[in-house]
């Protein structure tokens, strides 16, 4: 991660330095007090335009656990762009108050822009519908952690493909590692788009199946990665009765998978899985979420040493 | 109180365990010095779904004074319930985030519910019109500082008894201890709950006595507590008129108070005690907020280290 | 400062107790690391009852860079105000829960009226267009780093110098060391107030030249203090048209400065100021910003030792 001064979107970082973050992230998820004071004094901006009290207090967290301090904000209207500041002023200012910036902005290329004036790191916790990359390490490290690998599954999406950065994010980093094929389930109107299936298909040769229910692929998933789908997002109500239950999942539906399957998903969760199935053991979305907070730790340190 | 993981109630403590607390309270007043680092790296996380300054700073300040951290927020529009997850699910995240959760909310029995899936202790800072076991504990440390002991007084209370979780809390945990007896001061709509003296004098033997004025009274108090009155409250006007100010304290009311009686009340007041009062050495409510912050050290250090 | 225990406005401060906040802010930022614990277990509540991300955070970020730590709010709809409670009371306990106040406020005199009541240092972070003395010690250090004294300037004020708080403020405390004289520069019908002008001419024998346009005075300037001018404090549509652009800043406008003039502006800037100006050496306001946490580093702890 020599270069790598910022982290905007998954590309920024190469495979070797994604595994690194992941392996770091796990000796912290080992050995927590050896990190506990390496960021002793230093002072990470949170800076939520938008706000995201998951995201934000994994990463106000992470901070604190290495032995730093968060200052920052978790609504714009508390922000000086409300008095007509330009958003790159802002930035500029804020990174004279702090070591390193985590920003969420509704508006695509915020963070791109805030990395170009920035005399600190910045990091992207979300940008409208467009990256969210330590959502992407959070899926990997959880992967890694149950797995033993992030190479050579076959890891099922379902739901809303076609809208959703997290999704998105996740299958084309997981393209560029080797042996992953991909098993898309959702209603033929919200598939992942042809363009990004194109793309990878043709520089990774990923391969991807697409049904429309998860009964007839259940048994073959080592990675099961459930999102939510919006009734508004159906062309029609027929079709929003036929499809509903086919992306709920039940302990019925996981009755024939693998029985080192592992069950993801981003959260917030609204009903796309049953309570029942929080009791399973290859439920690991809740583990999901509290290993965001290792890799969040891995990043923020690296990038603070990098940063020196 | 060593079974004890969560603090939902007042009940939930033996009288054991609150005579402990209070006397590491008191001690924690007396030396802050030593417990000033006994925190160190461990995060609370306070929850706030709805507004409470005093509370929520009280908390804050316990935590930072025992060399913890804090995160957290003071309004729900910024939390992920704002996005339909389940307050089961967003606890159970934030319990990966943090080593302790302080939480308000507008619902009862929404921190009981948070106790059966948070996997780090859960203390209840006000549920509706329900629950509020800090302030009970915040009274009681006052009353100890300021009498020596919780134990065979008088306590006079004042204002709206019918409504207000603050006095019947208090009644009921003094109820618990020797000797303490009751003087019930309210107009007759507002009195307190026939149930609750029903189920205390059945249970404990508790003395009640009930009037109207604070002037046929006053000079029988060791403590008087006080709370507002709302002009809403009263069934009519022509009451309101003829009792609201019976139930103000000025520097002439208390004239033949007696002179170590002390005057309580949780704060905020808006005019049921004059300003002049402030002046009276009698009038310790100011130092019952500071001893909030002692008190509240104690549970979340007593907490922590049953957790380990 | 042995007498001041608080800071409403700059007055507060004689000119060596100004003197030694400026060096001490400097030796902060050349040592930074001499300072990093000095106020270790000391907590600042931050009360924000009106939004200004800036101030806050460059307050913030001083405290934590002292190794103190900071509890808060940054509107005063969570605060207990909203719930009829004076401002006395609130402030008395807070400074039970904290070490030292900082408060932005929107009402004139409330933070004088805080100091009244508190038992810890208050420091006015703005009372509506009234006082905000720590813009004007930034402002200060700002001179003194970059040209190396506060003495014998030749300032310009450009802008609407009718209303703002911050160029009268600076303007009144730069008349009390040697040897500074001031052009104003901005439309007729927002001048510098008559009633400040004859005070400080007769108080200090201050020298005022006040004209129309940047150009006519450009090439004499130590220092140039921009501001903004709003559209609607303009008398009618004529003349706004007919001067608007005499109060943008550009290249072209400061080609005949001086090579060491300085050019500053409070932030944030919606237009006055172009951004090719950013690239210019001669421009210092984000410096200005930077320099505004050392000196409020300078500040905190001059008060805090003040108030042991």
């Amino acid at each position: 991660m020599n270069k790598v001064k910022h982290l905007i979107e998954p590309d920024d970082l190469t495979n070797s330095e994604i595994e690194s973050l992941i392996s770091k992230g796990m000796d912290i998820y080992d050995n927590p007090k050896n990190y506990s004071d390496v960021c002793k004094g230093k002072i990470m901006a949170s800076l939520f335009f938008e706000p995201s009290t998951r995201t934000k207090f994994s990463f106000d967290s992470a901070m604190i656990r290495l032995g730093g301090n968060v200052i920052g904000f978790s609504d714009a209207s508390t922000s000086s762009t409300s008095k007509g500041e330009s958003l790159a002023d802002t930035i500029k200012v804020m990174s004279f108050y702090s070591d390193i910036i985590v920003m969420r902005h509704p508006k695509e290329g915020a963070p791109k822009l805030a990395s170009m004036v920035s005399e600190v790191p910045i990091i992207n916790g979300g940008d409208g519908g467009h990256q969210h990359p330590t959502q992407t390490l959070t899926d990997l490290i959880t992967i890694k952690r149950f797995k033993g690998n992030i190479t050579n599954h076959t890891i099922g999406f379902c739901g809303d493909l076609k809208h959703g950065r997290t999704v998105h994010s996740l299958i084309k980093t997981l393209s560029r590692f080797e042996g992953n094929n991909f098993i898309l389930v959702s209603p033929k109107e919200l598939r992942l788009p042809e363009g990004l299936k194109y793309q990878l298909t043709k520089q990774y040769g990923t391969k991807f199946t697409e049904v429309e229910t998860l009964d007839e692929v259940m048994d073959k998933l080592d990675v099961l990665y459930m999102t939510r789908i919006q009734k508004e997002r159906f062309f029609n109500e027929e079709d929003y009765l036929r499809l509903k239950n086919s992306y709920i999942l039940t302990n019925d539906k996981i009755s024939n998978a693998k029985a080192n399957m592992i069950i993801m998903h981003p959260l917030p969760r609204v009903n796309e899985i049953s309570y029942e199935i929080d009791d399973d053991p290859r439920s690991v979305y809740f583990e999901q979420s509290r290993m965001g907070v290792f890799v969040r730790m891995a990043l923020i340190t690296t990038l603070l040493e990098e940063a020196k």
